[in-house]
């Protein structure tokens, strides 16, 4: 399934100030970047950083007091690998890839090491595999509102879990958090997603089952096979889509996702909740 | 029912130093003292306080450098007010006596306004009434794993919600701040308590229900009709049995709780776990 | 010094909800209310309460679905006691009134208990007495941001203390949480002020040094001798201006406060900073 | 300057559990391990992997119920970069290697996004450079106090900000969270050090200044230059030296660090204090 999406970002600077974007979308081998297009309002030298494990693409922007515009447009082509649920199990601490373990740890905005016990009273008793992970999503978004500028950047795993209310980084925190509980490896996923009302970054996670990394939104606001990753981290500290160093006010925000028809699309090629379990790393 | 109770604490002071104690029974129409005796090595002159309304009693010394030893003995009976459950409806903020609000607002250790959703969450389709407050002591049995000196005199409700472990001051104060989270008034309960094992001061809490206070022990430890009141308050920060101001290190605590057999015992006169609701103010 | 004062509150409601007003000034010895006038529209019968030790003044609608409106206004002499800052001390926890000693232990937006260290790092070896809590004003009004909307409901001395910025409210807690850590006890003050711009409720706090509670504003937004005082509680949890049971919906607030010029007006009678202590109670 | 230095850790296991150990000291040109030697009784075959951005060593082992013994013994020979500390300035965000930019983010014991304005208020004025970084570890040395035991694995630099309370891992964090507060990358740095007493782990925290990585150590408790570097991290999450799944329990745990006398020693080749800066990285 192919997508054309893209953003375009307008700012006001009162002073030289330097801007370190994550917003392309990120070339692998189960999302292929098949063109993309980075304007940038004046024309800026810039330095590029694809982050070696997530690769993840950054870019900084050293812009002087004014106006900055910056439109990124890409064409993505999504091949991701499908999988019956059932036949997923969890993977055991002595068996997991090393360079898997420091997705288990703590970190700013899911702290597991305080969750422990409630993740165990919760999911502890249920069957090991994708389905615990399933639980976990249904969990939460059966426990916690989603409403809109409930939270802060300051919110984390730990606050919602109590306060019981959040947006889709939240809710996103809130998983990988209860999965490191539970010593299944998972992670913080950015990403454009096609369906958001309004149209918005979005952000889900990844547990790290039967030897992939499988793609998971308990936020339920948009098919999973929608979903088109720009990064992955620890938490939302890793893939914040833009961060400021000067004096930087954001005056407007523009995202678009669109699915590109193809004349030889199959069913998995519309944009559609599905119970299958999507492997995107 | 009556019982004889009391303590026995030894200190060691390197300065002079004040102490405030919060230890005696409180002498109200559900629990009068018969007899009580208070002494103090060496020989203090030292200030009394009831707390005009919940008739807490305080008393303080100023203590030279050296050793120093409070026992307090007394001869309580209970006349506790029984009630079927069925009966008890919860009081409408409309309704509630207007010195009775104060037990709904937020305190040190029972941050209701940040646990409003989880309450609503947990227990807001219950039926109102005395037996929704059971479903809150049951739920906090049923989830906070009881274990001695995994809390320390920093936790509070917010801590122990998610954290799900602590000790039974722990247990009164997540019980309180549901409460109130509901708009139900409750307070804290520092007692002595027949059956601990080991003899500690013991602490529950009270709710305020068919305008009677009723209490309520989510730790399950001790039957409730032997639960001897030492203080109500906000939450532990009122009725902490012992307050220093120098330098005091504790060097013994010794508790005991004794029934006193009578002749004309009824089956309600010994000390019994009961599903019957029991008033305390 | 004489001011006239008031409030008009607009509400909204969607249903029979009970609200709970603190917002008539308190009538002591130290500020005397020479007239007053509630007017509530529609015309309701209210359940009025005056808390015994502090004097504030509660009164509790059960208000039906429509708009509710709410008009106070009063006219208020000061009678301040004025002393010298040098001469007052503060009052060892051995000779403290028993009565005050709740206003030593940590409250919910005050967390004292968490604050020690803090408080005897900055202030510890400062000389008692009122300066050393004009040093912790000063302290506050220096490190701290006053910031409009920085905070929320939620937000304790705890977290201003670290994140160092707040509104009227956040200083006083602040301010309280570090008397308390010292053995001060302190308590919030709700209060009208001359001079705040826009007008609003406002929030300082007293200490009880030299067995007198004197005011103190770390605000420094008016002058002291031009605060109005409606309730004093352990903090802001206890005075609530209103607090809502049901669906109730602000529409407007406006307050005034002017002084009623005199013809035998002294020096002292004109709202104005001054480095003499003001005793309120 | 060579150190011969190791640590023995023995465990008791009550089932088939999974350890992960990160106890080697690196490999890198500021350090070289002359030889290293590892025993694991009983035997058994171990993974091992070294994280490439930091180079820190891990070995997992899959150990069955009984005794566990861990036996680490190496040489290592450090040749630090040392640089005036007036020379080295900070290194602006438009200019940092963007490898370097993750280090800048909060982290699961070091928010610095909460201690902005802290950290503001303290260090915003001071000239930028290796001096600002020594004025935070100065400020923490003389505003913290060093109490063993005081703190937990929950313990985070938020609350020793305001604690004011901890151990030579929460000196670390709260020097990283003002670094990274003031836009300087920092990070945290698990080590063997030579005089500390009792023997144990150490943790201290390097900072990104002119362009190389330089030793920090708030805590004071040993020289900079006996410090042999185990693994760099976010924070103490990534660099535990010991991760269990399973049942484990520590029986025993033995470091030594002992300077290796080399007959051509020079004055900066003996455990020292020193005004110098060091690079390690």
């Amino acid at each position: 399934m192919k997508f054309n999406l893209g953003c375009q970002l307008k700012y006001s600077l009162t002073q030289l100030s330097t801007l370190v974007f994550n917003i392309s979308a990120i070339n692998n081998e189960y999302q292929k970047v098949l063109q993309s297009h980075l304007q940038i309002e004046p024309q800026l030298v810039f330095d590029e950083y694809i982050e070696p494990y997530a690769k993840n693409q950054y870019f900084r922007l050293n812009a002087p007091s004014g106006k900055l515009e910056i439109s990124y447009q890409a064409t993505v082509e999504l091949s991701h690998f499908y999988e019956k649920p059932d036949a997923i199990p969890e993977v055991l601490p002595g068996d997991l890839p090393l360079d898997t373990l420091h997705y288990l740890y703590p970190s700013r905005y899911c702290q597991s090491d305080k969750l422990t016990r409630l993740a165990q009273y919760e999911f502890g008793d249920l069957k090991p595999g994708y389905s615990r992970v399933t639980a976990i999503c249904n969990w939460i978004y059966d426990n916690v509102s989603y409403l809109s500028f409930s939270s802060n950047q300051n919110t984390s795993a730990y606050d919602t879990a109590t306060e019981r209310v959040g947006v889709c980084r939240d809710f996103a925190h809130l998983g990988i958090a209860f999965c490191r509980a539970l010593n299944i490896p998972a992670r913080f996923v950015s990403a454009y997603a096609y369906g958001l009302n309004p149209p918005d970054f979005h952000a889900c996670f990844e547990a790290y089952l039967g030897h992939r990394w499988y793609l998971f939104d308990p936020s339920r606001l948009v098919p999973q096979n929608a979903i088109i990753r720009i990064g992955t981290g620890r938490d939302a500290a890793d893939v914040s889509f833009a961060t400021f160093f000067g004096a930087v006010q954001m005056e407007q925000m523009r995202l678009f996702v669109e699915p590109v028809q193809d004349p030889d699309t199959t069913s998995q090629d519309t944009p559609a909740y599905t119970s299958e379990a999507i492997a995107t790393g």
